[in-house]
């Protein structure tokens, strides 16, 4: 399509074009001594995602900035464009969010597990036996507590999955600054949320926060639900223990910034509700889980579909990084060959000539570290004019001898925009 | 060793591990036309360094951000991982800090040295003929010197080394914000100390300073110690000539940062000085002189000794820097092969399977420009889980095609501290 600049002049327009970003969720890792000191993605046989780094350009992303190891939420914020340090805050908004929980600003959300604590509010299993039934005749009883005349907050309660909840509290003058009443560990005693800072609306909300969890031991441990549990010799779900609280993040949405449709393919929660609120589409795909068992091609033949009706699609991939926890580097290679499976499928359909392809990694999670470190990660974009990189692996080291250079991550997005010609000048 | 996270969580600690950084004052260079276009560290043999850059991986370095020459101090400040643009508040205070002195917040401190002025107040020898004795004497009338009634001001005055001292100004309203009146310069008048913004203590304490040294000249010109001078045919030291003025920079120390036990084997005060201000312990080496004549093999003794009690161990070698600015290519490429030395003693001692061993530079001094300028310097970190570059010889060309790419001063730190198993993340 030709069209006319602001200045008049004719330009180019690439149009009928989609960028597909696939995120493998901790795919970097770091040389192991075990397998020659070579990285699960080194040992991996990776013939599509080597077509991508031959035919595009290739470098390394830091995920925050060099040395600062990101969360998975943080993370994917950077991703996303925006800048975690200015628009980040907490991880509880996403968690409602991806669960489908629509917040007002000022709102502020806590993931929650149901759990089992004696009478001592020691914590004796925080996932409650993994229950899987009945959590929603629980939540039941949990959205009739009254706290805003004791409190001055409102509590809405949602069971999601599994033992998983969302806690939202709503109300004037309330605070995402107070601590976690999850102690993350068992055979301790729950913790008492504390304000984070000296602002009367984190006392309020730590103070809401603390009579919520004991009213919910009051509201839980005789119910029916649990009664029935203990007869079968299962653990009660008889205390709620809520951790992460976040608010709303108020950032200009993707399709308003660029003027684009986008849409996220992801199992993970909380990666949902940041796409979410990015103003993405979420897309649902059967037997997509967020874990090593999920269906990969099914995500890949869904980002294929998607990138017809939308200019950017963003393929979460979580199963590397599961397979990273566990420390389990055999696991981590054969997952690499599945997303490269993936990759394969969709270059074929949706082809290098047209459209674009974009592979990288939220951070680096190493099989040794079972943990995120702050490594920079690698990156590939392919797609029309892209200058190729010549490099013929897709590996942490390759990268860092890329044409891209060393880029942080938020810059990817506003890349792939530019290359759509969807990017905005700066100036004139 | 396994350790809780502060999300509670089980995370792997890596222990018995220690990061050493060895910051080579000055060892970057640009190519000399009389050395084929060679740098002193492509001259040098440096076979030690070398097995670091082959282990390990390799970058560049911004001292602060490209084309901005940073001072010493400066590039210190952001070699400790805090951002001198907002945290650097002068370099007074750290050269009082680093001799031993020790400042409240608020307090503001002045380099000084000892000089000769004419009955004109020109300046005859900025260094009062190199002295060496009497000065304490001389800092004893200075002492005495009342001029809280007249200015406002309460006024500390410490001799250090040779002619140089430190003029520590104390009490309510006063600021770093005016001009020097050493003016840096022989056979010119000494300047008059002036606010540099507007604000009344600036203006209090540009009027202080300058009283200060007219009586400085008042109390000394005629002081015994000056008349034994003449007698000698020596400068009289007549006058204190302050510059650099500098307050306490308020950082969080790195102990507190991430939780680590951090020394510094330096010789320069004002090395000593930021050291101590990031919370290090500072470890004082017999012979270390930060001079051409330093006992390199002693501090590198001192290096492996501090690793076996501390997380950090920051070690600042001054010759090269020192080297370069006398434009002395040849005694450059000396020094750097003793460096080598201390390097090859430092590894063997304390070994790159368990330890990390970072060598780098705070700024670029070519032995032809004789100043610092704003050039990248190279990075080589080696260790355990760090990828190798397979670069062979540490030089300024093979660092910028390393691994690492190119990385701010500020972000070494936060790496070596990600690898130590001391970074908390940012998110969850």
């Amino acid at each position: 399509m030709l069209g006319a600049s602001h200045t008049g002049r004719v330009v180019r327009r690439l149009v009928g074009k989609a960028a597909i970003v696939l995120v493998c969720d901790g795919i970097a890792d770091r040389p192991v001594q075990d397998y020659k000191f070579k990285t699960p993605l080194e040992v991996a046989n990776t013939p599509h995602i080597s077509r991508l780094t031959k035919a595009g350009s290739v470098g390394i992303v830091d995920p925050i900035r060099p040395g600062v190891r990101p969360g998975s939420d943080v993370a994917h914020f950077a991703l996303l464009g925006y800048d975690p340090y200015q628009y980040y805050t907490g991880r509880g908004s996403l968690e409602a969010e991806g669960a489908g929980i629509t917040l007002k600003p000022g709102d502020v959300a806590f993931r929650c597990n149901f759990a089992t604590v004696d009478e001592n509010m020691k914590v004796l299993d925080r996932r409650a036996g993994r229950i899987r039934t009945g959590t929603s005749r629980l939540a039941k009883v949990l959205n009739k507590m009254q706290l805003e005349a004791a409190t001055g907050v409102k509590v809405q309660f949602h069971e999601t999955v599994e033992h998983r909840a969302v806690l939202v509290f709503s109300g004037e003058g309330i605070s995402r600054m107070v601590s976690d009443v999850d102690p993350h560990s068992t055979g301790v005693r729950i913790l008492k949320s504390k304000p984070l800072d000296t602002t009367e609306e984190a006392a309020r909300t730590a103070q809401g926060l603390n009579e919520f969890v004991r009213r919910s031991f009051e509201l839980l441990k005789g119910h029916p639900v649990n009664i029935k549990r203990a007869k079968k010799g299962k653990k009660p779900a008889n205390i709620i223990l809520p951790r992460g609280p976040g608010t709303l993040p108020s950032i200009t949405p993707l399709p308003e910034l660029y003027n684009v449709k986008a849409a996220c393919i992801a199992a993970v929660a909380m990666v949902r509700g940041i796409c979410k609120i990015a103003g993405m589409s979420l897309i649902d795909v059967k037997g997509a889980t967020g874990g090593l068992n999920t269906d990969f091609l099914a995500k890949a033949r869904a980002a294929i579909e998607a990138s017809r009706q939308n200019d950017l699609v963003f393929v979460h991939v979580k199963a590397c990084d599961v397979a990273s926890h566990d420390g389990d580097f055999k696991m981590k290679v054969k997952i690499i060959e599945k997303i490269d499976e993936m990759v394969g499928l969709i270059i074929d359909k949706v082809g290098l000539s047209t459209n674009y392809f974009s592979v990288t990694c939220d951070h680096c999670t190493p099989v040794n570290v079972r943990d995120h470190t702050s490594d920079p990660v690698p990156l590939a974009i392919a797609g029309p004019d892209v200058p190729s990189s010549r490099i013929s692996k897709f590996t942490e080291n390759n990268a860092a001898a890329g044409n891209i250079g060393r880029i942080p991550a938020s810059s990817l997005i506003p890349t792939l925009m530019d290359y759509l010609g969807k990017a905005e000048k700066f100036g004139f």
